[in-house]
């Protein structure tokens, strides 16, 4: 008997994929920590591997530095007909591989842009790579049966296939993961060298600093580890995040040293070309399944803070049939009020205004 | 007849202060827009001033830019005893008002720390203020009495007076807002750049990147004029943040350069260094009513993208009697699972969970 599939790792990716594939192909499991590999069996995403079962491929779902690694350990035992892995970065991962094992013709690497905060097989789901973006990363070696097999996967667990090279994945991800990370932790850590000067201005922030610093609560492990195999991609983003700041403090202190003139006018307008292209910038950001801001319009409601105010505006809300993509609730410090912001698209503002007053709601502007 | 105060400007924050202090002081209000002082006098702020009764106090609730002329105009009719305003900086007001007056000993600068999206009379509110710091900003010529009566004011709307010099002000807006705004706009204008050579990376796009880039849709000219008027303040932070990124890319260099030695270690430490005072610095982050997040807590459920889910899982929450503090809802990308994230203090954890899950939705973790 040969299983389609063997799951290395059954963490919160390969127990999903597993998960995602029930019904679908046979799937064997295997992790070095058995608690993992039980729970992820228990789940239902697949039946434990004996260590000897032919299988037609084996996904290496194991953190990036451990990728090479373990092929270079089942390689050789010639279990599998092709292999893949879903690291977060690519480039590294594929030189490790090339490195320890030369070949790699049965090897592709892929990465799923999908994921949440929670780790571990018992945060997996069936459905978290649906409609998502599926990174294929071949080699110039892999032959077209392994990329064949990988894409496959991703068609199985319902997400969209997309081939790039190792360098633009990571790349891309530099982009739209790693630069944020990086900057939400320097902005925190700006505050806290102020902060410890002085710890009174703390007092006075709003949802501004809340937003702009949420991602710097991550896992410092983690993301050194992350940054670290990207550090080729990110580098450049950061350096030149760091010129354009350098630039508007230099703009700042102009205005700040100068009188009312032409040359201040020209700091000022350069100030004001940064925020313009930061409006253009963010204008980019999808919002939800590839739509952006400009789909989507704001309906703010004021309630005072008790319990079940949110969840009031929230079934007005359903009881005209308003999908509301996202909400956001703004708790000024201090205040016995709160302002319940509900992302609406734009052809449902006049009626989710319309409902929500008409429910005795406060709804503003 | 004397009323008690005369509001100059019925805006957002001259509304609201007219609204908070009804049934608690008799109160006069002008605006050079006849639409918004009739809209502030409809909405029960104050009754109209006809330009020549006596005031104890005038509170001029206009853009900074045009608090001096204002007071430079009202000041010589000798119609209020005493002035402040409500501006979002101090120092700069200050001294443009010593320029064109000189006479500061009527004049007291203050600054609600409220406010929010939204604009124009219609968005006031009467507790807009209640339970947020006001700051009085006197000068050294400023008199006790001035100072008396705008700290009335503030304590009427029921907000916290707090005494600070103009510069102490100023440098903590600096830091909680106005560097959290640059910083924004840098990261998206950034991402600009980036998607102008390659739009591709931007569909790889998660809530990282929403949040971090949130404020950098934020009005562009408004932005220039509060940040000109608080350049001083606001350029060594953001060149304190410019040298941060920078020295992070130096390490990210060096370690995409080097091979893994002693040397690399380091670069990797200093990262790890950085991501640490991160997170440091992002517990010092007020989330409510001065408490942190670290007594907060994280409740994950997995929902299916249909309208209703959100306020099902409120209702859930509401009947169980645990209040959400905040609300985050976690949309991927093109995927038609949401996971929506309820903030609830650290005590009302299992509570939560429990009844959440005993209402049938799939808690996740």
């Amino acid at each position: 008997m040969t299983a389609n599939l063997l799951i290395v790792g059954t963490g919160l990716i390969g127990t999903s994929i597993g998960l995602a594939l029930r019904g679908q192909a046979d799937v064997v499991l295997a992790d070095s920590d058995d608690a993992a590999v039980s729970a992820a069996v228990a789940r239902g995403a697949g039946r434990l591997w004996n260590g000897n079962e032919p299988v037609a491929h084996a996904l290496l779902a194991v953190p990036p530095r451990e990728v090479a690694r373990e092929f270079a350990r089942l390689h050789p035992l010639g279990r599998a007909r092709t292999y893949s892995h879903v690291a977060s970065t690519q480039g590294a991962v594929q030189q490790a591989v090339e490195t320890s094992v030369g070949d790699l013709r049965q090897f592709c690497g892929s990465h799923p842009m999908a994921g949440r905060e929670l780790a571990g097989p018992q945060a997996a789901a069936a459905d978290l790579f649906e409609g998502r973006p599926w990174a294929l990363c071949p080699s110039p070696q892999t032959l077209p049966q392994t990329v064949a097999a990988t894409r496959l996967i991703a068609k199985l667990c319902g997400a969209e296939p997309l081939v790039l090279t190792p360098e633009e994945h990571d790349e891309s991800v530099a982009l739209v993961s790693h630069l944020p990370q990086v900057t939400a932790s320097a902005l925190a850590a700006t505050l806290l060298g102020r902060a410890q000067q002085d710890a009174a201005p703390v007092r006075l922030a709003g949802p501004g600093l809340q937003d702009t610093t949420r991602v710097a609560a991550s896992d410092p492990d983690l993301w050194v580890d992350v940054l670290s195999s990207n550090a080729a991609a990110v580098a450049p983003l950061v350096r030149a995040l760091a010129q354009e700041l350098a630039a508007a403090a230099d703009r700042l202190d102009e205005l700040a040293a100068g009188p009312a003139d032409s040359s201040s006018a020209r700091s000022a307008q350069a100030l004001s070309d940064l925020l313009r292209r930061g409006n253009e910038g963010r204008r980019l950001v999808p919002v939800k399944a590839g739509k952006h801001d400009r789909d989507f319009v704001l309906v703010q409601v004021g309630v005072p803070d008790r319990p079940g105010q949110l969840a009031g505006v929230l079934v007005s809300a359903a009881d005209a049939g308003v999908n509301v993509e996202d909400v956001r609730v703004e708790h000024l410090v201090g205040r016995p009020r709160g302002v319940i912001e509900l992302l609406v698209h734009a052809t449902a503002l006049a009626r989710a205004r319309a409902a929500l007053s008409a429910a005795g709601w406060d709804v503003l502007g």
